[in-house]
Parts: C-alpha cells; sequence; structure tokens
C-alpha cells in the first residue's frame, strides 16, 4: 500500500463547451498508439525502418540541477525547515489578499466605469441601452477568449477539481503560472462585466495555484519544497503539499470575504472527506492572516475607518428575534433547501440540453465566444434600468444589493425611499407603481435563473455569491411579509419589538447558499460577512434544514459539476443499513490481470495490453496465487521495451555476428527488395540494424518467449490489502482515507480479486440509488422518486449490479472482440455527437479482455515508456477497430458483464 | 489488518491519588495468574486438584436473547434505519439540554444558598466565615466521596479519556450508567460548590456517557443499534459509534456554552487527529438542536425574554477597536501563550510533586478525602468576602465574574462603584483603598493557582471555565491599562473612540483557554458566548499567537493529562525535514514472535509468553516466513486451553480405559498418598478424573508435543503491512487515520519485523525529544531548553533509540531472564512508592524474552479464557520472582536494548 498515495491518475483537460473536462490520457494514448502503429505497419510495409531507440526515453532533468545549485547558494538565508512553513503560509496570506483587493478595487472600477457610461448618455435611451449591454459582453468575450487562449483550466469554480486533486487525482495544467494569469484576469473581467457571477469558487482555485507556484519558487531555495525522487517514498512532498493545497483553500475563501473562520470550514467542507486536524491549524493561521491583510488595505486605503465586516449590519442587539419567529425561518430554510436543489439541477440541466441540441452546439462549439456573448447580452438586456430592470434593482451592483438587503429597517412599513440616508442603494428597490413585494419576487425569479445561466459560461466564474444574493433577497421577501403580518412585532409583553427583515435577509442568504453547496459553514461566513452574530440560532436551524432538505433532492453543486466534468471522485456513503451488507466479495472483480514470477515476456505483453490498474499484482505460481506485491505499469513497459528494444538487437546481431561471421539467418523470406540482411561492421562494435520487418517479428517472438527478469524491476512489496469480508462501509472509508485507486483482495496469502475505484463508485451508485448524498437525511426518499433524469440510468446499473453479484463467477481471460457489441447506441448517453469523436477515442479502453474499465494512466514520469511499448500488428489493429468501433457512441465500456452477451452499458455517467 | 480497528486494548481503572489511571489489564492477569499457580502448585503439591473446568469459559448470552425478543416486538415501531440516526441525535441533544440546563440551575442554586447563608450570618464573623468555609468543603468531600464510591472513572475531566477512546481504545467501564449517575451527580456538586472549576471537559464525557447508554436504549428497539457478532466483520457497530461519540463531543460542548459552532469545532480540535467530514453535519445538527433547547429552558423559566448569548455584550458595533491597538493585542496574546504554558506546567507539577511525597502521599491515599478537603479549604478560606477576598472580588461567582469582566465600560476611568446600574457585580472590583489594576492582578494570580490546585482534586471538574476567567481578566487588565495611558482612544480624527476594556477581556479568554488547550475554536466559543463577532480580527490573531507559544512550550492540558494517565495515544509529529529520514526499519522490532503452519502447542506456549501485541504472525515456515495472516491472542490461547483442558483429558482417560480397561499407567511414581490411580467407571461414559499432578504435568507434556491443528481458529488473512521503507511520517498518519496499534513489516511477502505503538511513540519522541507538539511552531525550540524536568529523560531515550538503530540486528529469541537488572531503581520515575506495588505488578510485562513490552489486554470477550492458561511451573515461578522484584521500581519495562547489557530504562514516562 505504500504505493498507492502515489498512484495518482493525471487527466487531461478537454475544453467543452461550457465546463471544461479532464479525460483519461490512457485512453487518447490509446488511439494515438493505434495511429503510430497503423502508420509504423505501413511503413514497415514499404521499407525497413529503425525502431525507436532508447534514448527517448530520457527524461529532461536539468531543472533539477538548476534547482541544486540554487540549494546551495540560498540555503544559509533560510532560518530553518519549520520556518519555512510559516514564510511559506504567511507569503500566501499576503499575496492572496493582495490578488484579493487588487481584483476587488479593479472590478468596482469596472462597475463604476459601467455606470458612469451609462450615466453620462441619458439623454438617448438607444445609446444607454447599447452601452449598458456593449459594456458587459465585450468583457465577457474577452474574458472567455482569454481564457480560452492561455489556458482552458481557468473556465469555471475551480472547487470541484481542488476536491479532486485534495482526493490523490493529477490534473494536468492545473496548478501552472498561465492559468494562474488566466484565471484572474478573466475573472477580474467576467467580474467586472456585472453579470450575476461569484468570486469564492475561483478565488479557491487561485489560492491553489498561488500556493503551488509558491511551492516551486521556494524550492529554488531548497529545502522541503524541493522534489526528489525515491523508491516507494517519492511522494514525501505529496502529503506536504496535500497539506499546504488544503491551508490554500482555506486562504481563498478567508480572503474573498475576509472571514478566516468560515473560509477554513468551508474549504473543509468542500474539498475534503477526511480532514487532518494538523491542518485546520494551518488553515486559520494563513486565512487569519490573509483576511487581516485584506481589511489593512481597505483602511490604509481610506475605504474604512477601522477593520470590520465586508457586509456590517447593524441589527438590535438586545432583542434579535422572538422565539415565536422561529417556526418562520424554518419554513424558510425548508424553501431554501428546495430552491437550492433546483438551482442544482437548473444549473446541469442548462449544460445537458446544451449539450443534447446537436444543431446549436455544433455551432458553439466552433463559434466558443458566441454562447457568453449571447448570455450576457440576454442577461444585460433583461437588466437594463430603465427597462425590465427597474422592476428589479437592475442597476445595483451584487455588492449594493447585498447592502441594501441587509439593511436593518423595514422597507414595507416605512417606504422604501423616503428615509434612506447612506448611499441610495435602497431606492432601487422601491418602483413608484409596485410594491417592494413585486420587486423583491422578480428580483429573485430572474436572479435565479440568469445565476443558473450565467455560471455555464466559459469564464473563470463561481456560483456561490448570486446564490447567496438571491437567499438574501428570499430571506428578505419573507421578512417583510411577516413584518406586513406582524407590524407590531409578535412579543406580546410590554416592550414592542418589530421585526427585522433584515436578520431574514441574513438567514435566507446563509440557508440558500448552504443548499447548494451542501455545507453547514456558510451560517459562520454570514456572521463573519455581517460582523453580527446575533442571527445564530435562526441562522443554525434555517442552514441545517436546508442543507437536509436539499441534499435529499440533488448533490452539492460541487459534485454536480465533478459529474458533468466525468471527474474520477468517489462518491459519499449514504446512511443506510444495506451498506454494511455488501462485502468486498460482492463487488471484487475476480479475474485480477497478474504475472508470476516465471512468466515469460510474451505473458507481460498480454497483461499489460489487457490490464487497466496502474499496477499489476505479481504472484508466485499461477498454482499458488501467493500475492508477492505488485508492480507498475510503467516498470513493466520499460522491462518489456527493453527486452524488444534496438540495444537488445543490435547486440544480438553483434553476438550472431561474432558467432558466425556475416552468415544470414534466412528463416523469414518475404523481405522488401530493400532489406540487406548481412551484418555490417561499422566502426568496431558496431553493427547495422537491417533486419526486415518479418525478421524483427520473428526476433520479438523469440524475445517474448523468454521468461522475465525481474532483477531491475522496482516491486512494491505491500500493496493494500482487503478480505473478501470487508464490508463496503469500511472499504470506502479506507480508500477516502489513504487515497487508494485500488486494492487487492486476498485470502490467506492467496490473491483472489481486485477492488478498485470504479467497481466501488458503481457499488456505491448501485446501493444507495444516488451519488452524492453526504449523510442520508431524512427527505432521501424524495430524492429517488426526484426529478432528475438519471434515476433510471442509476436503476438499470443497480440491476446490472445484482446481476453482476450473482454471476460473480471467474472468467476466461481472453474472449473474442466485443468492439462489434459496443456499437450499439447506448441510451441515456448524454454527450452530444459532437463531442464524440475526441470523447470516445480518448476515452476508449484498451478492450481486449472482458474487464476493461477506463484507465488512468500514471503520473509517473515514466508515461514515455508508453511510446516504446511495441505492440505486435495484431494488437495494433485491435486498437484500431476499437477506436473506430467505439467512435460512434460516447463513452462505451464493456462491463465484466459484456462477456455474457449482455448489451453494451454507458456506465461512466452514473448520475 | 480488516481486524486492526477492532484490536482495541482495554484498559482498567484504577484509583490513584488525583486522577485516576488506566493500567494495563494483561499486566494485572500476570500477577494474578502468578498468584493463582503459586497457590495451584501449592495445592497441588499437598493433594490432587481438579484442573479448571471449561464450562467457566462461557459467556453470558441472556442479555443478547432478550434483546432480540424486544426486536421483533418494537422494530415496526421505527420509521427506518435512516430515521434512527437522526432520532438518536434529536434525543441525545434534548437530553444533554436538559441536563446541562438542570445542572446550572442546580448549581446557581447551590451558589445562592451559600451566599444567602453567608449574608444571613453577618453579624458574627466567624460564623460567616465558617458557613463560607463548610459549604464548599462539605459540597466536595461530598462529591470527591460519592464519585469514588460510585465510579471513580468519573472523575477528572473526561477529554483525554475521550480523545483516547476515539483513537480505539477501550477504557472499561468508561461509558457506563454509574458512570454517568457519578459524573452528574458530583459535578453538580463539585461546580456548586464556587471552586474554581469548569463544566466543559466533564460535559464531554457526560455527553459520551448520554451516547453510549442512548445507543444502548435504543438497541433494545433492534436496527444498527443491535451488536452483532461476526467473524472480521464484528465492529460494524465500531465505526458508527465512533461517529455518534464524535457527535456527542460536539453536543456536550455545545449545550454547555450554547455554542454550537464552537462546541462542533473544539471537539474536533480536542479529540480527533482526523476528522472524518460526513461526522461535522451530524456534530452541527445535535449541537444546535441541544444549544437551542438549552436557551429555550432558559426563555421557558423567564430567565430570559428571547434567545441571546450567554455572556452578551454591549461592544459599540460602528468602531470596535483601532487598527493601532492591534500590537496590545498580539502582546495579550503571546503573553496568554506563556501564561497557558505555565498553567499547563503547574498544574502537572502539582500532581507530581504530590505523587513524590511519599509519607503524604501514603496518608492522603489512605484517606482519600482528605485531599480533596484540604484544598478546598485553603482556597475557600482565601476568597473570603471579609478577609482576603475583598481584594480580588471573592464574593463573586465565576459566572458574575465573567459577566463583569465582559462589561462594555471603562472602570478605571470612570470609576467603577457609581455608575453600575445593572447587577451589583462589577462593585465587587471596586475597593475603596486598592486600585482596580491591584485588584485584577490579585484576581488573576490567585485563581491562577487556585485552579490549577483545584483541578487536580478527584473530583468530576473540567479546567476550561476557570482558565477562561482568568484570561478574561488578564484581558480586562490589560485594556485597563490602554484605556489609563490612552484615554481618550488612540484614534486621531475627528471622532474619539475610547478604549474598550471588555473587548480586551474577550480576546484574554479566548487567547488563554486557547492556549491551554491548544486550539484556535475558543475563538469561535467566545464569539458565540458573547453574541458578538465585532472583535473577530483582534481574537483570532490573539488566538493563533498564543497558540503558537504554548505549542513551543508545554503539551495541551489533555495531553499533559493523558501522559499523567499514562492512557495509550500516539503523539503527534512535530514538524521537522527529520521525520521524513526515519524508516520503519530503524525503529521495527525485528525479532516478532511468529507461529508457523508446523508449530507445536508448546511452540505456541512460548509464543504466548513471550508476547506482547494483541495479535501473533502466522508465516508459512520458519524458513521462508511468508506472512500469511495473524491470528488473535485469545484465538490461541482457547486453543491451547482445549488442548490441555480438562475435556481432553477426561477423553484420554477414557479412550486409555476402554483400551486397558483398569490398567493403571505407572510412569510417575511419587503420588500422594490419597491419589487413587484407577479409572472408575460412574455412570456410562463417564470417568472420574483423578490423575495426579505429576501424571497431568506428564500428559500434559505429550499434549504440548502434538502440532497445532488451525482449523477452528480464526485467521485474520490480511493484517496491516508496511515495508522497511516506509518513512515515519507515512507510518504515524496511517497508524493515526485507521487507529492502528501494530503493523507487520514485510519484505516481498516475507515477515521482517513488527511496528507497534510502542516503538512508533518512542521514535517520535526520541526525535523530536518534546511529545504532544501539534504543529512544530516558530518557538518549538524553546520546549527543548524548557522548565520540563523530563527532557533529559527523554535524551536518554533518545540516545538509547539511536543506538538501537545503529545496533538493529535480528536477536536471539531466549536470553536469560533479566528481572535481575530491572532491580536498580530507575532515575526519573515519577511513581510515588506507595502506588509502586500495585502499579508495578498491574503494568510488569511477561518479559521471559529481551523485547517485552507493556502489554496491552485485548478487548474480546474470551479474556476470560486466559484464566484457562496452563503455565508449567517455571513460567509461573517466573511470574512471581517478575512481580517481586519489579515491584519496586515502578514502571519498569525492559526495553530491546536491556539485552545488550544496558542498564534498565523506565521508558513508559516519556514526558
Amino acid at each position: 500500500m505504500q504505493r498507492d498515495r502515489g498512484e495518482r491518475h493525471v487527466l487531461q483537460y478537454q475544453q467543452t463547451l461550457m465546463y471544461g473536462r479532464y479525460t483519461q490520457e490512457l485512453g487518447a494514448y490509446a488511439k494515438e498508439e493505434a495511429a503510430r502503429l497503423r502508420e509504423d505497419g505501413a511503413l514497415r510495409r514499404s521499407a525497413g525502418v529503425r525502431s525507436q531507440t532508447p534514448e527517448q526515453l530520457e527524461y529532461e532533468k536539468d531543472p533539477c540541477a538548476k534547482c541544486q545549485l540554487c540549494t546551495s547558494r540560498c540555503q544559509r538565508f533560510l532560518i530553518s525547515r519549520v520556518g519555512e512553513d510559516w514564510i511559506f503560509l504567511i507569503l500566501l496570506g499576503l499575496v492572496m489578499a493582495l490578488v484579493s483587493w487588487v481584483m476587488d478595487y479593479t472590478i468596482a472600477f469596472c462597475q463604476q466605469a459601467q455606470k458612469w457610461m451609462y450615466g453620462g448618455l441619458d439623454s438617448n435611451m438607444l445609446l444607454q441601452y447599447l452601452a449598458w449591454v456593449t459594456y458587459p459582453v465585450v468583457l465577457i468575450t474577452f474574458s472567455a477568449g482569454f481564457t480560452q487562449i492561455l489556458a482552458p483550466q481557468a473556465v469555471g469554480s475551480g472547487i470541484p477539481e481542488m476536491k479532486t486533486i485534495l482526493r490523490g487525482v493529477v490534473l494536468k495544467e492545473y496548478l501552472t503560472f498561465k492559468t494562474f494569469v488566466a484565471k484572474v484576469i478573466g475573472l477580474t473581467c467576467a467580474l467586472g462585466s456585472g453579470m450575476p457571477l461569484g468570486k469564492e469558487g475561483p478565488f479557491v482555485h487561485v489560492a491553489s495555484l498561488c500556493a503551488a507556484l509558491l511551492s516551486k519558487f521556494m524550492a529554488l531555495f531548497g529545502g522541503i519544497y524541493m522534489l526528489k525522487e525515491e523508491p516507494f517514498e517519492g511522494n514525501k512532498n505529496e502529503l506536504r503539499n496535500t497539506e499546504m493545497l488544503s491551508a490554500a483553500c482555506a486562504v481563498g475563501v478567508g480572503c474573498c470575504f475576509a472571514a478566516p473562520i468560515g473560509g477554513v470550514l468551508f474549504s473543509i467542507e468542500v474539498t475534503s472527506t477526511f480532514f487532518a486536524v494538523r491542518n485546520y491549524w494551518r488553515g486559520f493561521f494563513a486565512a487569519t492572516f490573509s483576511a487581516f491583510i485584506f481589511r489593512v488595505l481597505a483602511v490604509w486605503n481610506k475605504d474604512e475607518e477601522t477593520i470590520t465586516a465586508l457586509f456590517k449590519t447593524r441589527f438590535r442587539l438586545d432583542f434579535p428575534f422572538d422565539l415565536q419567529e422561529l417556526p418562520a425561518f424554518a419554513v424558510l430554510g425548508i424553501a431554501s433547501g428546495f430552491g437550492g436543489a433546483l438551482f442544482v439541477y437548473l444549473n446541469r440541466l442548462i449544460v445537458e440540453s446544451m449539450r443534447k441540441q446537436k444543431t446549436i452546439n455544433k455551432f458553439l462549439l466552433k463559434k466558443r465566444l458566441v454562447y457568453p456573448a449571447l448570455v450576457t447580452l440576454l442577461v444585460s438586456t433583461l437588466t437594463f434600468p430603465p427597462g425590465f430592470g427597474q422592476f428589479m434593482a437592475g442597476q445595483l451592483t451584487q455588492h449594493e444589493s447585498l447592502v441594501a438587503l441587509f439593511d436593518n429597517r423595514t422597507w414595507y412599513k416605512q417606504g422604501v425611499a423616503e428615509e434612506f440616508e447612506y448611499a441610495s442603494h435602497p431606492q432601487a428597490w422601491k418602483h413608484p407603481q409596485v410594491s417592494v413585494f413585486i420587486t423583491l419576487l422578480l428580483f429573485i425569479v430572474m436572479k435565479f435563473w440568469m445565476s443558473a445561466v450565467a455560471t455555464t459560461m466559459p469564464v473563470p466564474c463561481g456560483a456561490f455569491m448570486p446564490v447567496f444574493l438571491i437567499g438574501a433577497a428570499f430571506g428578505r421577501l419573507v421578512g417583510e411579509s411577516m413584518a406586513a403580518v406582524f407590524p407590531e412585532g409578535i412579543h406580546t409583553d410590554s416592550t414592542v419589538y418589530p421585526i427585522v427583515p433584515g436578520g431574514y435577509a441574513v438567514v435566507g442568504a446563509a440557508a440558500l447558499s448552504g443548499a447548494v453547496t451542501h455545507t453547514v459553514s456558510t451560517a459562520v461566513i454570514v456572521f463573519e460577512l455581517t460582523g453580527q452574530i446575533s442571527h445564530i440560532l435562526p441562522v443554525m436551524i434555517a442552514v441545517i434544514l436546508a442543507n437536509a432538505v436539499a441534499q435529499s433532492l440533488q448533490p452539492s453543486l460541487y459534485d454536480s459539476i465533478i459529474r458533468i466534468q466525468k471527474l474520477p471522485y468517489l462518491p459519499e456513503l449514504g446512511w443506510g443499513q444495506e451498506k454494511y451488507n455488501i462485502r468486498v466479495e460482492d463487488i471484487m472483480v475476480r479475474d485480477v490481470r497478474h504475472i508470476t514470477l516465471s512468466s515469460t515476456y510474451r505473458d507481460l505483453q498480454e497483461a499489460l495490453l489487457a490490464g487497466h490498474l496502474k499496477t499489476l499484482a505479481l504472484v508466485e505460481s499461477r498454482e499458488s496465487m501467493i500475492l508477492l506485491g505488485s508492480i507498475e505499469r510503467s516498470q513493466l513497459q520499460s522491462l518489456l521495451s527493453e527486452q524488444l528494444g534496438r540495444t537488445r538487437r543490435l547486440e544480438y546481431l553483434r553476438e550472431r555476428a561474432q558467432d558466425n561471421g556475416a552468415h544470414v539467418p534466412s528463416f523469414s523470406q518475404d523481405s522488401s527488395p530493400k532489406a540487406s540482411r548481412g551484418v555490417r561492421f561499422l566502426d568496431g562494435p558496431d553493427v547495422e540494424d537491417d533486419m526486415s520487418t518479418a525478421e524483427i517479428a520473428e526476433w520479438e517472438e523469440q524475445q517474448l518467449d523468454e521468461s522475465v527478469n525481474f532483477n531491475n524491476c522496482k516491486i512494491d512489496p505491500a500493496p493494500f490489502q482487503l478480505v473478501e469480508r470487508t464490508s463496503l462501509h469500511k472499504t470506502h472509508t479506507i480508500f477516502s482515507l489513504l487515497g487508494l485507486d485500488h486494492a487487492y483482495v486476498t485470502s490467506t496469502g492467496r490473491l483472489v480479486g481486485v477492488v478498485s475505484l470504479k467497481e466501488l463508485r458503481k457499488a456505491i451508485e448501485g446501493s444507495v440509488t444516488v451519488t452524492g448524498v453526504k449523510v442520508r437525511p431524512p427527505l432521501a426518499s424524495f430524492r429517488d422518486s426526484g426529478t432528475s433524469s438519471s434515476v433510471s440510468e442509476v436503476t438499470e446499473l443497480h440491476k446490472l449490479w445484482s446481476r453482476h453479484r450473482s454471476l460473480s463467477l471467474p472468467r476466461e481471460p481472453n474472449l473474442p472482440d466485443l468492439g462489434d457489441q459496443l456499437e450499439q447506441p447506448s441510451e441515456g448517453s448524454l454527450v452530444n455527437e459532437t463531442d464524440c469523436t475526441e470523447l470516445s477515442s480518448q476515452n476508449s479502453p484498451l478492450h481486449t479482455e472482458d474487464q476493461s474499465e477506463i484507465t488512468y494512466a500514471d503520473a509517473t514520469p515514466s508515461e514515455d515508456h508508453r511510446s516504446e511499448l511495441p505492440c505486435d500488428s495484431d494488437s495494433a489493429h485491435h486498437l484500431e477497430d476499437f477506436s473506430e468501433t467505439a467512435s460512434e457512441d460516447g463513452l462505451v465500456q464493456n462491463d465484466e458483464l459484456a462477456c455474457e452477451g449482455s448489451p453494451s452499458i454507458a456506465d461512466d455517467q452514473p448520475e
């Protein structure tokens, strides 16, 4: 199990219409390999070509050498390794505070500029409209274009990706400087446009980028940030990096809202499954420092007199709310729960329906900037203040709206327009003809779908803030209604305590954002944002109820995006008895790819082509099946390529030449005209390699029959093991805790099966019928009968899974190619046709056998070895075939069941 | 590794002078066994006695049967298993809120009664004094006596024990109804006495007790709370129980302070190393519900108008503090850090010095109630209001003091006495002759040592609240000083914002309590307690600085108590590069107790007597050493006792009788006069067992030579494995994550060593020189040169450990008895002599071999088997010898190094 933490999947980014998507690299490799071999084969047929040289296996080692130079020079300047940690956290906090503040400043400037333009043109309505609309369209288009060109990985929130990264998956190019620049500039432009977009999620990503870059930077000075490669312990930095990233997430939220505690908690809730308490401390430290600097900058800039909350409220302290108001707060919470689930559903529906509309999609994919421009045009047209915007406070920015909604006066009773002294924001809510209730209602409804649509644009953007705002408006609506119903307050004693609708706004904001993100720490965030904690109980009650409802109906927004993006994340276990009854033996794959101590290179080749996991099991013998350890794919591939490589062939030729002089072996007679059979002595020991293709093939056949020499092979002697009776619950816990990718199942030392993330995910989804649920809440049953379109598919999966369980017998390793069966289009595939060619080929597993899976590529630098993997023409053909047949029907995988003749199932979309 | 979570140690409670102590059961067993065998041998010598019958092995199974009856009857009344979880949490919250409220009410009543008595006797100073002093002495004595009689486990805080339990150790009798009653009543009396004791820690224990009892209660209704035993997965409830206990801890803190968020966070920080985020939700839910009910009860009782904070503050919102005050807050934080470390040190020093004073200790141990009575007498004499108490606000209860300290006026400037309108509490701080600074200073100094002393009394009590109060007073002192220095405030602009000393009090309270407990969530607790979050940044900064300082100097109070109580808890890793350089091969024990497939019962017996871990490794053969699995001690013991048991002997006699009729074997001639050698047929197949001792011994010898039949033995086929190159850091993480007790070290399937908690603990302590440090803070170096008396010992350990590393060669399994060497008294042993006889015998390891360790007994019901373990007279003598020789020098253990002739080291006290 030593290596398991190190077995990270590298996923490559692929730009799709709305959310980007990470795809499995090995699939892509398979396609490339097929193409290469096809080409290669063609070449070979026409002429004898040199095999590729093993020199290609070398990695660039220059950066490392550079580092070491710097190290020796700068090490003395570092206080100590312990100090480095603190310096790192302080630097991170400082940089992020600066970024956050500068970004806020720029965004405010952009928004002011729009208002100024709009205000300056008040003579002409049309010009005003054009100015109002063009400005955001330009900004958003620029943001989308800039991001796409520089680093498409910067698109979207960032929390789903960070969640996946902290789970142990490497997302390629996700933490680079280019992405940092793209994210920061893209986000500033996107938010500057005044669209209903948020800053929180992207800031988590920005902070992580910052931490990653800072680590690299500090590595220049040596110390713990230096990457060192060591067998079986090469990932000593990995733990540390995870810890730093986890602190960075806290900093991201913390300096975005000046909410250090809420930031730490929120980042824990949205990114972790198991949290190391020792990281808590770091998160707190860095987030506090960052929030402090962020607010100090505001003071220095004379925006504020002293450090206070971002959206300071001024509710009365002595009697914040009446006990009898609690039912209203509870109702607000429950309604927010439904609203939150609806938001997540709507967001996913938009993405999925856009992907399904093939004509539109095809067009939009070509002109990627059209979609964001259109959305922006629509949204800004609707908020045009002299137009429809007058009924929904369209002229206010998010910040202004929120300040107004948290206002501590009652709009309904006092009439909004007259009394407001500070700023004119709340005036926007008061329309001469329309009551404030209508304005609020329109605001909520319009912003709701606008936010859901806007967050699907391919720009860096989050959904937290828009949702927070909608929640606040909803709370204000409920509060104003309460104030209208009980104008004298509910309290019956001597003192009259009127109802405070602003308190409802705070509660609503926390509840709705909590429902969408499935977190309870939004409660803490609102306290820190408003600087008042007097409404703690209503907030907590509403947030918990909202969570209970929302979690029963939908996954969290982040889990939803994880599914849309198909990131390899293990869903949470639900809470039900059934989990305790499922055991590893019910879900494990019994036909484990393995090699024995006496395996030949041919066995190795077969195992490599057939297997899907990053490691192969090494057993004593096929009879005893005693598990000795596991070997990485890349290790075996290099063994194999060495065995069949040019060096070895040259050696063979040399030996043969020494033996028989210039005698030419003539076992293969179908020579190409150009093939000269002689071995020419060039300079001393060098021989020229001019064996014909057929000769090479024959030679390779010989080589393959030799038995493998494991001497120079790194073997992990203790891969993670489970027993057949281990429960699903425990397996899930262990996988989550240790970030495993797979575990072997043994029975008294004998290897009997293997469980990978995929089986586990299937088992969980099959058993709870839904994914992403954290704690199975009391309303969980609603979800099963919910509006989600994915239920039928899940049931299908469940059936399959049950069948599998009943039929789980060891199967023969080599079955005929099932490619033809795969041609049937899979029902319920949510991938549009346009994507298909690209996608399916990237995801197509190497399925010479019955149990091919989505294949995760490995993270080791030795990936390059794969391009050295020799494939005989059969398997090359096979790869070709597959990439052709499978390219029609999206992400098709043949399940373990496929070998029993069942139709193919697109089970990579488990929703 | 499947069993590892289940391998819980059962520690038995032992009442000592101040803190109770849990001790290792097997040690006690060894002593009992020695005594029994000695007695037994004597008896045997005089007369042939019947061996004990295997019927003693039976467990009571009635409760289970009862449960099942109830189950079938009540199951239909339960909504669903999912619902149960929620019902459980709601019930837990409700019960705890009620307990908390009733307790608060009773405590307030007790304190009022004291005041009333004191007030009523104001004519006579002596009577007044007697009343003032007698009342608390009686209450505390009652509390101590009641607790001791009913359940001595209820003594003390409870957080250290809960931390240990959540780590996977079973503390016997710790979660029973008796303990619950003792804790609740004892705590109420202790707090009612007005001594500087706290409620928080004990409430964590009470809530856990409540959860455990509620679980049992709900088990009556079937469902998930039913305990079911299953091979290798019998602990399905264990995970769930851990989750429930972890929620209970949150509830405990939450309903104690009406601080749900702080409660959840605090309980996470003090009890967990790795936290499952899914539990977070439960904790939040239960704690919120509990806090809500707790505060609602106050409203219903007309104590409050509506739900507000417990210690509501009224600081101004618009300008809570000036940016330039931050240095003062930082200084306050740093000073609190030093204060916190001093408090922990003082507390431990008191316990240790009391234990060292052998004469006093002997007396006090006999008269256990004298110590608390004396302490109470001293403390209450000093706080007697007309006496010294007038200079330190002695007449105020903790609650009143805290309300006064959080007051938002400046005492210094305005003169305290005149203006206070609500309650007369702050008046107590104003002495006619003495300035408020002196009063505060005296209060701080006196309360500081009083709290440190009072919390060592053997009553249920915590230290959080007293420390919190001292912190508040210290903050107030700093605040008043600041107000004196800057009477017009620091702010230079138009408006004058005077300094708010109450804010400093809040900051000080959070900082000092954070420093003592090594938590940052005290920040959240103060926000919830005061209902104001305006001072968030000063509080966070102070708390973080206080933590940084305190963590560098001392372990947390809870870790300190863990050490005093010698609970088997794994210390946290410090942060330093060196951890990455230590590998498992450096710390593992190479001579692993193991049995092979061809072992005889004699091998088994030897392994059992020599081994120390709960499981023994099963290897293929002594040559191959391929690890096949592990077998529990208890399993092997029952195998052995079956082999040597009476049933088998009778069978043997019967067979022999059938073979040779009444032929008497005569290989042993030294018969006792009474011994009749014939086998009489009683009724049909029954034979009477009247073999002589010598005959039995001979028969047993024969039996022992048979090879073991593992057929009916449960073997864990996949014990947790590491490789030699696994780093200490990773090992620590894995042990913490999975709650392991030990792990085998393998090299390509071959067993090469074993690492247990003990080795790991030693390695960590040896390498970081200090224990209990969480994040190695910048000031960590202070700690090494700190005042702690244990440094030299640690250095000794470190040396040993380094030597061990360099000398770690496989050793011969059987070395001569080292008991004599152990007779040298060990330096630095902190155990007093009186304890020794009891302690050492309970802890004395079975050390026939070189690597005997503290032996943890197992948690399975088959402990009883051990009384069946046959010992040949040699080993029995050995046990006797050891318990005699070792009884002189406390907890002596012979290290792995002892075999190399080094003097014995008392390494169970690693401080």
